[in-house]
């Protein structure tokens, strides 16, 4: 498909826009797998397990999520691995579900993780960020060091497109490299300037600049202190949910006027039909109420524990 | 297409036994960009700015580059970024780039830099390690920690597939996070001990395991030390070439009997049409033998100025 045109306004502006819209900062995760769909859509035919077929069903579950959540959020972030298991025919159903999604009103997050340097990291940027893709924004890896942001970060702007870089995620593991300490500030802290830096240059006269940061919700502490070493920073908050974190844990992404943050579930909202708390009272084929449930509940928890009540006016 | 069966012998064997055969380590890099290519496959249609026709021609030209090299090398290295930034069409290509290497006897390393945590990835693993996308091995980013790289070291074990994790890339932005220092080791070294444990862990009795590490031969130095610090691991090494690394820059990577070592170039060789020492007489049409003199003279270089000379025996 061709690419779309190029939004006006800036990634940033459109973001707080469709979120004083929604009155809410949730994040619904697209994430796809075979073994968790809603039974009445994943079959018990062995042929679903073809790569093509399963494409088919994925695009269809995606579909019916995006359908009961439009209503309700402001942005979804479809996660790239589970269209790539697939092998193309999944890259094919990942187009069809951003572009559906963007047909409904929805800005979309890929949460693709990429990093790479100079002309590669340039043509992730063109690919994923407008582009084929055609998503709003990308998740992006710092590894590499700030130079192979940049590709990313005139990209983004270019296109009124946005970025989110990792800095402290959600896992156990992150303690390996990213709480390494140099010279007083762990290497999520030094990301965490860099990211900042970026977010500053591209804020225009704006509160929010093109780059945002990733910082799981299973750490509130790290949480005060990053919001606070990058105001200029949106602050995308996996691991609501299943991942341990509360919507009292998450307070801390937030500026007091509940802009700032985004908050992402994705298991506990898109598989709600296996929660017994979300699907009481409902047949199999009504998985999408149970959808609708857990998204609400996600908003009325988050409107209750944190600044984000304040969206309501 | 289906899954292709999995190998019985180990990555690591495989990948000893054909560069024994082919006598080097070249690893030719397929990173198709349209202003870069063959002006006879380029051609000046804007039609080709399409993505679709832009796969096409893509796959065509990285065709043509795997028939010229797979008698000349042991493994090509397809630039995921390359066929992403066309979309979905792209990842088509991509697939049929991998299968046609394959088929021509080439191991195929994947260059995704992927990275997620838990079941993520094990989606990308699952993909990319045999599975749909069928590569004999992946790039993997270490940040998000030692958890993270676990299930693409497991999925690697059972499919007798390979990880590559960045551990110093080639890049001067590197030194930005890579080269912060912690307790008197860089955070490199400290991914470095991380390659090394999975690396001994998954030899078996041979002497590499399935977990190898991606040190740019922009360092020298590094290299060295690196080489001694992860005696399991094989170490890919890009940056031979343009990016500034000389034959002897790379030397460090191996050890004395011309294994351990994997090294990149991608653009001096698919691009060998636009070098004059290398189209000297030749028409447009000869791209290939472009190609073919650009992998053969940096065959000749490794084999005189690094340890793979005793590959030859």
């Amino acid at each position: 498909m061709p690419p779309p045109t190029t939004p006006t306004a800036s990634f940033s502006s459109r973001l707080t826009a469709i979120i004083r819209d929604h009155g809410t900062p949730a994040c619904v995760g697209l994430d796809p797998r075979r073994e968790s769909l809603p039974p009445v859509l994943r079959g018990s035919d062995p042929a679903a397990d073809d790569p093509a077929t399963l494409a088919a069903i994925f695009t269809e579950f995606c579909r019916g999520v995006i359908d009961t959540v439009a209503p309700l959020v402001p942005i979804v972030k479809p996660q790239l691995a589970c269209f790539e298991a697939l092998g193309a025919p999944g890259m094919t159903a990942l187009a069809d579900v951003i572009a559906h999604a963007r047909a409904q009103g929805l800005l979309v997050l890929a949460d693709g993780k990429r990093g790479d340097i100079g002309s590669t990291a340039e043509a992730y940027a063109a690919g994923w960020l407008g582009g084929p893709w055609a998503a709003d924004a990308l998740k992006v890896n710092p590894y590499l060091g700030l130079d192979s942001i940049e590709p990313f970060v005139k990209t983004a702007t270019e296109r009124a497109a946005g970025i989110f870089v990792l800095v402290k995620t959600s896992n156990p593991g992150s303690k390996d490299f990213q709480d390494l300490s140099n010279e007083g500030q762990t290497i999520y802290e030094h990301v965490a300037a860099g990211v900042e830096a970026f977010a500053a240059r591209t804020a225009g006269g704006e509160t929010y600049g093109a780059v945002g940061a990733v910082v799981g919700a299973t750490w509130p502490k790290q949480l005060d202190d990053l919001r606070a070493a990058m105001p200029h920073a949106w602050i995308l908050v996996p691991g609501f949910g299943r991942q341990g974190g509360r919507a009292a844990d998450v307070r801390g992404a937030f500026h007091p006027d509940g802009l700032g943050a985004l908050v992402v579930s994705a298991r506990d909202v898109i598989y709600a039909h296996a929660r017994p708390d979300m699907s009481d009272g409902l047949t199999e084929t009504q998985w999408q109420t149970a959808v609708e449930r857990a998204a609400r509940d996600m908003i009325e928890r988050l409107a209750a524990d944190t600044p984000a009540a304040n969206l309501r006016g």
